[in-house]
């Protein structure tokens, strides 16, 4: 449960300028801020059952967006070459290395 | 007009996978092959009217997709930083300026 919260934290951050904004509020309250189900349902005057099933929605456009975009999954591998790369300036000679790394940077987006 | 077309080229490649397939296939033709309206009408038996529209259409949704995920405007501003890195790389210290760059990298996403 907790990965599929770290998950759908960074899905909603990579992918909240295409929710309307009712989707973007459930969202931002049940997973940044916490709020329960039961508790979004009293805020908006509406069945638990109605923000479940929003939620449950909204997730499942966030997966198509990265299945399409795969903007989550280029972040975290332009993240592992740039620790990489940091780890490398450590290092007495790392220019070869980080200019292949580099090459392999521009080729991802 | 060319900075237009080299523009929806760049927006094309990024949203294309959020596009129907026939807006795809328009705009694949048009901006990538270089067909005429006229030549896409025939192509699919519609008006040239209906192709003109329709890519219109497409444009106004690629721009309306970078206005709101910025990704041809994070990707130049990426590629100017890797160009950066591989000048610094070529003197003889780099190492702060290039830790510098990457730590500014890390924060575009």
């Amino acid at each position: 449960m907790l990965e599929k919260t770290t998950r759908m934290n960074y899905l909603y951050d990579f992918y909240q300028s295409l929710l309307t904004p009712k989707q973007s509020s459930y969202m931002s309250l049940y997973y940044l801020d916490d709020f329960s189900l039961g508790e979004i349902a009293e805020e908006y005057g509406v069945s638990r059952q109605a923000v479940y099933d929003n939620i449950k929605r909204t997730e499942a456009m966030l997966e198509e967006y990265e299945e399409k975009l795969l903007l989550f999954h280029k972040f975290k591998e332009r993240c592992k070459m740039i620790e990489h790369m940091k780890e490398l300036l450590k290092t007495d000679s790392p220019h070869a290395e980080i200019s292949e790394l580099l090459e392999e940077l521009e080729k991802l987006d």
